[in-house]
């Protein structure tokens, strides 16, 4: 049995009981929006010399045992991986199981993000291997771990609290492992060529400038110069060659599927018309939305309304995917600046467009930064699995309390000038407008409006968004009517959840404070 | 009359004596190439909150008076500045008598280099506002500081010891100041667009990186986002809009012209023969060359030699050149890795060809990473000032002891696997082969090939390169023998130099120890 460690609890600002000390770490509890101030420098990586790296830039070595080797890889090490291959790579397992044949125990993983291919990692963690993960856990991870059986507790961070916790110092990477489409022997590495291309690899950007040790794994070495060079060989340290570093039918996201549901097309379609009520849709403006099948539907809505009314957007966030990359090209916005690249028309034009940018965590969602791109997006389209009548929300549990979900850049982009979620209002029967949610990842005052198939609720604290659609022939109701009309519907309020006193994760903020808890299943 | 410290002096590897402490500052004498070995982490910058920062990304203030009381700017604080604009630049100047303004005295100006239209720093210095400039100096600066009358001690870094300096924390930046041809009011920037274009930006990177406070100073505010953004705004504090940057005629170098000399273009033609015939000059290969007149006529007599043996290079390194560009142009190069943006021509092509792409001194010359291109990179084609029998040369001062000249990216070039000097053996019937440097900036150890008009000679360390061109027709011969039938032509040695015994600058070497001194003229 694990023993997860024994410590004391906090109430925090939202009113969240919070553990604190973490993995051995004093966590700060959340202190409300905006309200934590951070001090201090930077982490910083050791200043090392060329005299010790091959003049001919050859970084080469046979295999990633040899390169965890020469790393200096022992116990309770930090070894980080990246999901820009998402459910299709294999790279940070085959890390991961060399380290296992070194015979190192008690690792932390620290992955931007874990998928359901990877549940290989429940074994290691099993022999002692891995001791624990933070980084999102989305499917059987996540589960083990509200099962309460990985020995330390998990954290969950955004994109931007990962490169926050890393800059700050809150994570120190020992060994980087960076699955790289493209990548020369000097270690220069990119995503958009090759076999195995996923598009932008801007999640490891931090790894590579932090971490101690960086080892690049390719299955596609190219001379030198490797062009464009997102990752710079001036970081790494090793690269080794491997016959493949991913599934290239799962690199790219399965679910880039507009919605055929009805009830999810309506919901769409609402999205796109508050933003045209609201006066957001204008020459000049910007938006971001997700990857699901609603989002991409309004995508859809949105971009027919941006042609009939002569409209061109700025720039549009990606997670790029097909109908993002038909507004670039179709001359809807100047820019998509892209954080992740979901389907292959995006890793098409991410390759061949100029106005098609790699961006990374520390430009677009920092919160430690001297500002992001975050708060300079005019709307952003989300999801959640569930929101509360004071537009609180959770998007890593279901009502269960089972984790499975990731938390991706979605705390991030809270930030923007109007943030709206885009919910069915019940799933299974089961209400997704709620009392309380089970584990807060979003505090109300930063989300500004609920679209569901029955109405949109706006935020009472936005009264300039409130005054903007009045007149408009949206349904526009409060969240607590809409709330009440799906209780009735599913037949009373979701079932009252049980589960433990213990721990198994925390939520961060992405100030790297602690928002909330998520407590080991009954 | 300023006051140097009183310090001792040592005698480094390369016998020279040098101070032990500079500005305050303990030094490390020189221990030869590739000796010392550094410890500890890297500098870092303090860690922001965006709370801090306009949520619209809008960080324009009036003026630089504003921007630099907002940075909390005081005396003794250090200011940086760059070169970008070279002798047009009017930005540097711009600032510090902003900060004059201020009343704030002692001042560090960090350049990454000082051109003669900036002379009006001495009055500055004159008024206790500067106290001593660290950084390249070219001519009036460089004089007033080997007269003796600038307070503190001048330091010559190279580009690549620039980077390392601020890197391993040698020299904090208090503010840096980014003149930048094309910016947005987030603070992205560019130089490559604009009616003050220049270029990359390179050599502002590390300031923007590693900086308390970042300004960038604009002539032409872009919407956000200025693309590319070689700068980001995600390290920049505030933008201030000015009329103009800088005197676009200047900004581009007006050297770049093809020698007509018959000795230099004799010089020329032989590097580009000893390139062919020693076998460098084959498919894949690399070089570097500067934007002197016998550079340019190099690349051009290289350039025909390609052609008619059907080579093509992998890469080319700048400072670019309408020279270069043509080499990328036709097909004769795959990639320029550009550092420093020369003439039209090349601002041209970096902005609109994405094979020219710009770098910076972290990826070209930083010694203190885990390599850098400088040592990739097959021949480099350089001048300098003098040269001694031992191949050890001098690119900083005159014979005289005036400091006249910056080092650039000199020192880090000696990394490539052939360094060339291409010299006219004398100059103003002054030999340029002596027996003892003025000013030592790179150690012979590192310098493989001499070339003047009289002949080639080979450095004995490198016995690859006299077996390579055996049976060559190019007149190889020691290089004491071309000392001497200049000393004959010139009638004798240069008078014997001489100078107080009062420290004035230093030249330090790549990895930060100190290589050389720089003394007060007699």
């Amino acid at each position: 049995m694990p023993t997860v460690e024994k410590t004391g609890l906090a109430a925090n600002a939202a009113g969240r009981m919070v553990p604190e000390s973490v993995n051995g770490r004093r966590q700060v509890p959340y202190l409300g929006a905006g309200k934590y101030w951070p001090a201090g420098l930077k982490a910083s990586a050791p200043i090392r010399t060329a005299a010790n790296y091959p003049a001919n830039g050859d970084k080469r070595v046979s295999d990633l045992e040899t390169a965890l080797r020469k790393c200096g890889l022992r116990d309770g090490m930090v070894i980080s991986s990246h999901h820009h291959l998402r459910d299709g790579d294999r790279v940070a397992l085959m890390a991961l199981k060399a380290a296992a044949r070194l015979g190192v125990k008690d690792l932390m993983w620290f992955p931007s993000a874990s998928f359901p291919s990877q549940k290989d990692a429940i074994e290691l963690m099993e022999a002692g291997v891995i001791d624990h993960i933070e980084g999102s856990m989305n499917g059987p991870l996540g589960d083990y771990c509200t099962q309460g059986k990985m020995r330390g507790m998990g954290v969950l961070r955004s994109h931007g609290g990962r490169w926050q916790a890393i800059q700050d110092g809150e994570v120190h990477i020992d060994v980087a492992i960076i699955a790289a489409p493209a990548a020369d022997a000097f270690g220069n590495c990119d995503g958009s060529h090759g076999k195995s291309a996923c598009g932008s690899l801007g999640f490891a950007l931090a790894d590579s400038i932090y971490a101690d040790y960086v080892i690049v794994v390719t299955d596609n070495l190219v001379p030198f110069p490797c062009v464009p060079w997102q990752i710079q060989g001036n970081n790494v340290d090793f690269v080794v060659e491997v016959d493949s570093i991913g599934d290239p039918a799962k690199i790219v996201s399965g679910t880039t599927q507009i919605t055929r549901s009805p009830d999810r097309l309506r919901i769409a379609e609402f999205v796109a018309r508050f933003l045209q009520d609201a006066g957001i849709m204008r020459n000049g403006f910007s938006f971001q939305a997700g990857s699901g099948g609603i989002s991409l539907a309004f995508v859809s809505y949105l971009k027919e309304m941006m042609k009939q009314a002569g409209v061109k957007a700025r720039f549009v966030r990606g997670g790029s995917t097909k109908y993002l990359v038909e507004l670039l090209e179709e001359g809807l916005t100047d820019y998509i600046l892209d954080g992740q690249t979901f389907d292959l028309d995006g890793v098409r034009s991410l390759a061949n467009n100029s106005r098609h940018l790699a961006t990374s965590p520390f430009t677009s969602y920092n919160y430690h930064g001297k500002g992001s791109f975050a708060s300079m997006v005019d709307a952003v389209v989300l999801g959640a699995t569930e929101v509360d009548t004071d537009f609180n929300a959770n998007v890593v549990t279901h009502s269960d309390g089972r984790l499975l979900h990731g938390i991706g850049g979605w705390q991030n982009c809270l930030a923007a000038g109007c943030t709206i979620l885009a919910l069915p209002s019940f799933r299974d029967r089961i209400p997704v407008i709620v009392d309380d949610v089970t584990t807060l990842c979003g505090p109300g005052e930063l989300i500004d409006v609920v679209v569901t198939e029955r109405g949109i609720a706006i935020n009472p604290l936005r009264q300039d968004l409130i005054d903007a659609v009045k007149g408009s022939k949206l349904p526009i109701r409060p969240l607590e009517d809409i709330k009440n009309e799906v209780q009735r519907i599913c037949g009373g309020k979701p079932q009252p959840r049980k589960h433990s006193d213990r721990a198994v994760a925390i939520v961060k903020w992405v100030d790297g404070t602690v928002l909330d808890t998520v407590w080991q299943t009954a």
